[in-house]
């Protein structure tokens, strides 16, 4: 397989049980790396580094491997136990609540990318310790995009290493919380501007329910709105799949401009709407590319109106 | 003066004291029914129904005057003060404390239309009591567009008199947490929906720094960014000026349909970006149609991308 619109994606990999208003899983497929490389997947191919347990269902890795997704990254600890999150969104469904983490074999990843990954073009580091998105970065050789997430834990934990990862990559996602958080900067504007000057050349700042900003050159120059959903059955994941809907339109595309940029976001914005349509990656399961260029429309269509008379 | 494009408006008229992380001001011009009217002088003639005390600086009279504003419909309480409202904002620009609230002359206004007022084709009730609000669509004769607006105060306090305006105006507008209140809806989409079928064929829910949001016809039809600013000063009346913005577009261009309603947003959008840049209406006082239209366009491209390749 080519390196040329391969997306190497590291991170989570995990076990969901998850409540929401609209029901509750238990131990469904999740984690940030899944989502983000599936979503990724409905635009190029993708290679997942990750670790999981032996109890890791056989059903969940096949599944991966149905879209596309290159797992042979994918560590399988043997004896080991799979990274477990339980938690619940209540009436916010912009709030997250967590009630357990059992990180497991997580504990002691470390990123081991196979000799070929070493060459892929786009890079996303899902959250994870930014410490072993440092350890991706140098084990990678001269990707044309690199992206990483990351979340309050680390903001608040591991500054240092996550600042060293932001002046590394070209994009920066972060929810408006966590960039609030990481800049101190009430204004979410003012807030993107001072990560731009951290090391980012993209700053995507991702607003729930209230779409996502692109800052680019120190302003803000792209703004989506989210899609009207009336059901929104479960949150999990939406950020990732924005990130992998982003990342693997990019990587399909191959050039990296603003105008590719902008439709980027756009798939992004649309893999998340349907992520949140169902449980898990259960959404994903049926979806089709003529159902992602439906909605990539719709979008134009909510936010057209005619120039100056 | 023809009746053709002239927006009657009704509403508060009042000294503010506010402060922000910005600065502070004692008993500058504010009110719904001016900020709204100011907002829509840009486009159409405006006539103001309000009532002041003998107080109330001249001044801002001749503000009001300069801007176009007929004020025949200003009632002066010889004796009486001028409504007053004093709050402050503190991190969090989007919601505003209220420190005092001395109604004064407000607590016993009834809105009297002068006579040639009641042809008004385009009719905005500003935030006041639901029951004048009533008062006044029992005065006019045959608008070709109403709107109101409200605050969580009646959705609390005058239910029952704010649904009665419901039913009885094309365009309710709305802040997203008042559309919550009035519905117990938490997902906007279902709330905003919900607003629809209790009478107005236009629902615009406002969402401060999350821009603006249109539903027709039962359904989210057009989403408005919000303008990237980087020093909110003041956001006093900005929801106000969204609507005057919108009004006077609507009743500048004269025929309502999606595509003007469309435009109305954005130029409501505009209105309510120049509005927090500065203390009270003192952005508006130097605001010309060459920036405005300028922004117009900014809007466009900051949600412009590309159709499918």
């Amino acid at each position: 397989m080519s390196n040329d619109n391969t997306v190497l994606i590291v991170g989570s990999v995990a076990l969901d049980s998850v409540e929401t208003p609209a029901g509750r899983v238990e131990r469904a497929l999740g984690g940030a790396a899944v989502y983000s490389s599936v979503a990724a997947s409905f635009f190029a191919p993708v290679r997942l580094v990750g670790v999981v347990g032996e109890d890791f269902p056989k059903e969940h890795l096949e599944f991966l491997e149905s879209r596309g997704i290159d797992t042979r990254g994918l560590e399988v600890v043997p004896d080991g136990k799979t990274f477990h999150w339980k938690g619940a969104y209540r009436d916010d469904l912009n709030q997250a609540e967590t009630i357990a983490t059992e990180l497991n074999v997580f504990q002691s990843f470390k990123p081991k990318l196979p000799e070929d990954y070493r060459d892929s073009q786009f890079v996303f580091l899902a959250n994870i310790d930014p410490d072993l998105q440092l350890d991706v970065l140098d084990q990678v050789r001269r990707p044309k995009l690199t992206a990483c997430d990351t979340m309050n834990f680390w903001i608040a934990g591991k500054k240092a290493a996550l600042l060293e990862v932001l002046r590394r990559v070209d994009v920066a996602f972060m929810n408006d919380a966590e960039a609030r958080q990481l800049t101190g900067e009430s204004n979410l504007n003012r807030a993107a501007n001072e990560i731009h000057r951290l090391g980012p050349k993209y700053v995507v700042v991702k607003k729930g329910e209230h779409g996502a900003v692109m800052y680019c050159d120190q302003s803000m120059c792209f703004t989506a709105a989210s899609y009207p959903l009336f059901d929104v059955v479960d949150p999990t994941g939406a950020g990732d799949s924005f990130a992998g809907g982003f990342m693997g339109y990019i990587a399909r595309i191959g050039e990296v401009n603003e105008t590719n940029l902008r439709r980027a976001v756009i798939y992004g914005s649309t893999l998340a709407s349907f992520d949140v349509q169902d449980f898990s990656l259960n959404r994903f399961k049926h979806l089709t590319m003529k159902e992602i260029n439906g909605r990539y429309e719709e979008f134009r269509q909510i936010v057209s109106f005619e120039p100056l008379q």
